[in-house]
């Protein structure tokens, strides 16, 4: 039988969860292979997993393994709120734009969402929904969620965050953080991970696993255990407990040691600051013309416009999205494992399109 | 880095989730890595899924990877039913006993639930609750759920399927298999796939892998697309949605390919029926007293009660589960790892422990 | 312009609320009209029902005037349990099997059910469904709801809801009565309202108004408020929240003044014994042969079993619903406006049909 | 027993749902007491609804009689959408900002909103989110919702809802109407019911009766029947389904005859002309100094901006609401009750606090 059905040379700048699995984590995964251990979260991978994120978050936190992004993020928001509750976030959040509804279907949350130029809110964008608090004809806004890094591919300060947190907890209000790609942070800010989590005043967070180079799984993270309730049973009955959950956290022990998660993220975020440098270098000498950027380049991802057509023809050879496409902007994604070569011969192609 | 953390030998008989991963499916997972494929179901791997489910179960049938079967019955049972919908099942299916009421509080459906001798439905139980549509003040039943083989190690044959799939389709309602031991019924019926299942007239199937030997992963399989609408909607907005499809579709490759689920079936299978026929035996000779089967041993589990206090000696050694503690009923699972020294260990330490 | 389209003599015993107005809440409509109140409860009549309340239920109970039955029920369990709760109940209880799974559908709630007799729960009957606390794969059993008088006709003493009450509070439940019927309760004990609810240990109330008179509206009284959160919110996101409040709070006065819900149901259940002693009479002097009675008569209904054919029959002349067409069960209601006239008309068309 | 708790005296700005019912409303409800009638809608009052609303709106639509506004809106959007649905409206949409979060929390569905500057929706204006189909990261805009009159006080030509249904019918989408104040757009409009809703491609409405002289009661029409599905179901399940439907269907059969409807729309719109009027005079002639208008006045509503602090001290007269306090801006709105009286009272009034 012919296990291995793909072609292993495309490659492409699409998203962080079109590369496959770093193969430390393919280790771990065997590693915790045959033999029978508790079900649903007893063995003891997922003991240790608690140690592990007592490291990096602190003592006191808890870790709830789940299996995906959208899930991590909806228990984490659902174990925050009463029912009548609602969440303040970027427009642009993920959990506005591409959960398919899934906090409003799912979990019954009101998004009450502000425009924002960055992906990033600040006090003064959170008070634009922030208030009312008390009458019975607004779903009540008891929690605010910012993503790090942004769905823009800017990244929270650790003064940033903990500005957002000292003003949501004056309010009475809860902060949670979406870390899909809060690798990245850490790798673009240079602190630990609890620096601009646990230490800034973030409440419950979503830590990311599968677009860093995990097979799958994420972790609902309560930082602060009074700001969340029932996650025990909010992920068994939202469809996110894994019956052979050993393996995820597996995964995530071998994330969380020996710094795997900061040297997969450095990586990908140096392979985008090689892009738009090269990209830069071309724009002041020159060679490369009418390519701009939309957003500053904080992490893994490049934000660019292009002249008209220049990406349908790009996209021939490499494939990435349009993000506005209205206004020519497109999204150039790294992950663990893009190579300079796939930089500097993406770079050609574009140089080449440009001139085509 | 130390990466294994367990005691290989433990071994129990607790659940088939207790089981690690089966080699070839580790294989497939391996094939399946390296290089760019697009995320969410657009790669090969899910594309060849579908011919392979065509192979098994018919043409025209529509494959859904998901991560586990709760998430698979819910979505499936979901996509058969208006909101007004509500669902007949036996008393002891498991999206009534053991998914922590995830059918009624994700996806909004009524259980109608029907006592059982032996966890099987039969038209005449189906029409204690088939009545009142049309009447806005009962939820409509308008699907019928069976697992198969069911949570009680009974096993529904081609002709009782086909019996209560034409009874329910002359009610105008639709039918519902929960598979997910689907292999140990293929097993233990000696026919194809398709036999009990699209040509017996069911529906929707959620087709099992995790309990079978996969890594995690199970799969929503829509026999008669016209019994379904929107799962492609449904998944997404029930986080059911894997961003790295292809490792889940590699899996349930794998398990379909070189009969892997019928021979990892097969094996569980033979060691319940082992450990049944061992007692059986000693029964017969006087060597074992006090032991008696509460169910049919049709697939990998056996149901026995045993004298009050044996159960819990019996766990000092091997891990398992009371299933009616009131009447010392206990639930013993084989798995594709079961070996027959495990059995016949555990056959020695019970007879050991009932003379104790 | 004629208003008025209905046929005046039509009259029957199909339900309690197939009656109309009492024309004592009429008045009291019309005494709340003219002039400008606030909407949504700030007005003085409702101001003024919580002492009503508190005078009949105890100081420091909540008054929430909702639309309907339903309503009150769903919100008011809604309020006593988190989101991964469980309500044990009767398997006849209208929260099972009248209200189109709206506790599922509305308020993501289980229904754990359980046979009864009379429609009555005992703490054995609460005991096989009161169990699985902290497992995270059964929706958690939090709330026990019973009904009073039951939808079978039957009333629990003072003494039975406070065993109740006792044993639910022991296990760290909360107890719900859905009283659609309570003034028929009331008016069978011959006791005050607060002896079987607030005194006897029951935490939150459905106060029934419509089935007694009303013109529409019901009530969800906390007589516990540790017991409920969130009612406030609860019944505006559940459409449940009267921009003209003043007039389901008037209503309400009403009802609780002079005695009005008392003599209302006093009457209607004195009906149902004259017609249950009509036809007890004409069995016992062999006038009438082949009736049965499936249920006490305890308030105002009266359950019997007819010869088949017989109902049909008498329904050409006098609405009445089956209960379990299968053995020739119906139900017959009384109501606040049920004459003697109407009982002894009724009878003799019995008996004629009988000998027919 | 005394009745009336209420000063008559007290009148005021804040809403049309602070005046109580219109009289002729109440005598077809005592027209409609006594006898018995069949409940939850088989009475004949519901029964010569369905050609009263024919008459109206056009042969075939159908009519479902409900409690309030928020559930007219939540069970029509629902009718029109499958679980992974979205509605477009203005940000401003009373669904949005007033409903408790219910279209989220109750029906599952996504708010898609767009910033507008009067309230009203154009083409242009819903294209900014309608996009995406297919997408199943993306809830699916499938319905567009648009108020009438609008929320602030405006009114959509017949043109402008017919060229906004168009497009939407378009694009594969439905038009859904929150007529919670229909009638005073047919006032202002000068044409009949149907004219702006069935004739001019809404799909399904909502009608208002509670801000229009009713005691409580609404109703979702259908105006396309291919447009909607379950209503019948959807109605009970999400608890708007009246027992005693006969006095709401009353209630509508007298707001639809005689022109009640129109009499008491158009006398409030008369009152706010007459604010807004003797206002703008005012200013005129310099006696009027610091008010302003926000918004057209185009039915019974009047938003203006008045200097820092009258609107505090004017209250303590006449109760009304600030719109959005941070720019000073009020709403006053006129209802079926509102005197010429009332109206130079409250300018006389407003003249002394700006003098003051």
């Amino acid at each position: 039988m012919t296990l291995q059905l793909h072609d292993l040379n495309l490659r492409g700048f699409a998203s962080d969860n079109y590369a496959g699995v770093h193969p430390e984590i393919l280790d771990a995964i065997a590693a915790a292979n045959q033999g029978h251990q508790i079900s649903y979260g007893e063995d003891v991978y997922t003991e240790r997993l608690h140690e592990v994120f007592a490291e990096h978050f602190g003592e006191g936190v808890q870790v709830y393994p789940v299996f995906n992004g959208t899930g991590a993020n909806v228990i984490g928001l659902q174990s925050m709120l009463p029912r009548w509750g609602a969440v303040i976030c970027a427009k642009t959040a993920h959990i506005n734009t591409d959960e398919a509804g899934a906090p409003e279907k799912v979990a019954g949350i009101k998004l009450l969402t502000v425009d924002t130029p960055d992906g990033k809110l600040t006090p003064e964008l959170i008070d634009r929904e922030a208030w009312g608090w008390g009458d019975e004809h607004r779903a009540q806004p008891l929690v605010v969620s910012i993503t790090q890094t942004t769905e823009l591919g800017t990244a929270y300060s650790v003064e940033e965050v903990r500005a957002i947190a000292d003003h949501v907890h004056a309010k009475g209000m809860k902060l949670h953080m979406d870390g899909a790609r809060i690798a990245n942070a850490a790798a673009t800010l240079g602190v630990p991970l609890r620096a601009f989590t646990t230490d800034a005043g973030v409440d419950v967070l979503s830590f990311g696993g599968t677009k860093n180079g995990m097979l799958y799984g994420e972790a609902v993270v309560v930082l602060n255990p009074e700001a969340s309730e029932g996650l025990v049973y909010l992920r068994k009955l939202n469809m996110q407990l894994a019956s052979k959950m050993r393996f995820i956290s597996a995964q995530l022990i071998a994330l969380l040691t020996d710094d795997l998660y900061l040297r997969s993220a450095s990586h990908a975020n140096a392979m985008a600051a090689r892009l738009r440098g090269a990209l830069e270098a071309g724009i002041a000498d020159g060679s490369i013309q009418g390519v701009g950027f939309s957003q500053a380049t904080e992490a893994n991802g490049v934000f660019a416009t292009l002249p008209a057509g220049v990406a349908d023809r790009l996209r021939e050879h490499f494939r990435f999205y349009d993000w506005d496409a209205a206004r020519n902007e497109v999204r150039w994604m790294c992950s663990f494992d893009t190579t300079e070569q796939d930089i500097d011969d993406f770079v050609a192609a574009l140089v080449r399109e440009l001139r085509a």
